[in-house]
């Protein structure tokens, strides 16, 4: 299950990064036993895609998931194949020397169930139809995924985690996982989340999702076979890019400076740059991303609220047993930082030991996602310092 | 042209209201000369509509023009019939005794063109072809809107304006005529607004733009008398409703409570209290406003720059003769109290007498819409001084 690092180092000398994971493939498991969900439906069989980077020890002590975010996938770090242009969505943080250091650590991501990327979601057969589920797939939650990782954790021989960890929705499944399996999980890193979705959020992804189902194409979901709803997914993944940018980072980096001309032309064809920068943001993400995922994974970001069954989000984090690092980015205005600090006094009213870092930089949500010196080391430190006493307990 | 006194109050009593002007008529004024546009075309016939109220003295000295927002019209304050459920957009600021004292001003306010409340818009017949124009109105801008209105002004008689202000894209139109026409103003209250439009600004109304032209129902502009393309207009009306709230208000007024019912659906009907909120703002908007209106006046926003044709703001203001209230609310981040300072600070680069309120309060972007007594009283004060100075500056 583990990347061999022969392999690796040479591939990765091919590529010409000296500290990429090199050449990864994604890997399926299949589960036949019901999954149940919070809706009160099952799932059978689930399907999760999934990647794993450096190797498990012989101590099973040092096993790290990371859960990606709305429009990720498994593919975390590295390269499918040398000819790709970009590597995994989190290579900055995730290789040899990196700060989720695969040299120390066993690294997983799997794609979330409901997504489109590998894993069982509302474009897989039904196995009770034969067809693609569509909108007959269960609405699952942040908890559902949780439910369904635990089990590939499980299938890969880890019964406790080191950490688990991810920005934006995957924090909300780190969180999720820390309160439900308190025994399985020895630190959490929240990065750019919030223990709830607000109203304002919810406005967000409403109106993409509304977006959607407005196409025509769209079809009641039922479009498998047919031609996509490519315009609603689109200008849903603009709303979508909006709120992951800064005005401030907005200004700085497109202003209101025109594309391809230098005077107005009076029309409404795309013209300024910000127009444009959208308008590829929402072409590309419809050639990659199915939008009935993007329907059921927006849901489960909305229905997200950690105190859901308990009386207060300090009660909700009364089981808690990891170590948590809590990160939030002072212009991120869609998981600001006012929603880590309600994080950050929830878990010290339980007196469970928490670090929290609020990075000052003007690059919004995407930030998590950027290179930032002050994460990584502050990440490096966290994980080798969790390690060590995890370690020291063992003995 | 002004609202017989005795009538109005009869009619106000009748209403209820001691504070309304009562029952008014939208009135048009048809203008043939030519309307030379930015774009460099012309407009011919041009139609605005227009509500006047109080009545213009003998010196003259006393019309003041408001400026609508882009949802709004030329009906202002007061009711057309007795059965009206709501008066005009800002009958919380017009009328007798109120902030813009009916009794001792005359009002005037009128639609823009290329709107679709009664002014030459995309939706008025081409005098060329006997059909709406559809999309082959011409792109207008803040700057023709303000031409246009120009004109009427001095059809009614007036040759100097004792105020022109106006809210979010009427603070616009109000810049653009302190800059456009000196000699033609005695005081600008720009409420709200900013001298441009950010990026940030820039991305949402092209977003709502791209969801009306992706509705099938759009055909490229030319649905009148067919089906309108309600779907696309009412999802750019949720973005745009998204942005009019503050984060802090969408919390107090919705948060995470479902609407009608008790727990999570698990489906994709409405189920969050925003949601409903934004679908009735989406629902409610189609069908009193044309969508190619919105892709008209929301480019005229876009367009907007003071800075346009001069080197700098600054050097755009230096012919301003004018007085000026600049008014910003602290939790509006679609023209936040930034974008109101550099205003400020480019009028006081120039020497302008300018009075500058921030005000606090929790209800964003909207803010100016709804009853304040700050704002009222500032406005109150600003206009009896202008109208102080204007009076003893003819003596």
């Amino acid at each position: 299950m583990a990347i061999d690092n022969e392999i690796e180092v040479k591939e990765t000398s091919r590529l010409g990064g000296d500290q990429s994971v090199g050449l990864v493939e994604t890997q399926t498991w299949t589960f036949e036993a019901p999954l149940p969900l919070d809706c009160g439906r099952t799932l059978s069989p689930v399907t999760q895609a999934y990647e794993t980077y450096g190797a498990l020890n012989a101590a099973r002590d040092n096993a790290i998931i990371i859960f990606h975010a709305l429009s990720g996938d498994a593919h975390m770090a590295g390269y499918h194949t040398p000819e790709d242009r970009k590597p995994g969505w989190w290579d900055i943080m995730v290789g040899p020397g990196k700060p989720f250091d695969t040299d120390r650590y066993y690294l997983i991501c799997a794609n979330v169930i409901g997504g489109c990327k590998g894993s069982t979601g509302p474009a897989s057969v039904d196995p009770n139809t034969g067809k693609p589920y569509g909108l007959s797939f269960p609405v699952v939650t942040v908890g559902d995924m949780v439910r369904a990782q635990k089990r590939l954790v499980e299938h890969l021989g880890i019964e406790r985690l080191l950490a688990v960890g991810g920005g934006s929705m995957g924090g909300m499944l780190a969180l999720d996982w820390a309160v439900r399996y308190p025994d399985a999980v020895a630190s959490v890193l929240a990065i750019a989340t919030s223990a709830r979705l607000n109203a304002q959020g919810i406005a967000f992804n409403e109106v993409g999702r509304q977006a959607i189902m407005a196409d025509p194409d769209w079809r009641g979901g039922d479009y498998y076979g047919r031609t996509p709803p490519s315009a609603g997914l689109a200008i849903a993944r603009m709303v979508g890019h909006i709120t992951y940018l800064s005005d401030h980072q907005m200004r700085a980096k497109f202003g209101r400076r025109l594309q391809n001309r230098r005077a107005f032309g009076y029309d409404f064809e795309t013209e300024f740059q910000v127009e444009s920068y959208l308008k590829y943001q929402g072409d590309s993400f419809v050639r990659r991303f199915d939008a009935n995922s993007y329907l059921y994974i927006t849901k489960a970001i909305d229905y997200f609220d950690l105190a859901n069954g308990h009386h207060s989000l300090v009660m909700a984090l009364e089981r808690i047993q990891a170590e948590f690092l809590v990160v939030s980015f002072s212009s991120d205005w869609l998981f600001p930082t006012s929603a880590a600090k309600e994080i950050v006094k929830a878990l010290q009213a339980n007196g469970v030991p928490t670090t929290y870092l609020d990075i000052h930089n003007p690059y919004g949500h995407d930030a998590f996602l950027l290179p930032n010196e002050e994460l990584g080391r502050t990440v490096s430190g966290f994980l080798a310092n969790v390690h060590r006493q995890v370690r020291k307990d063992a003995l």
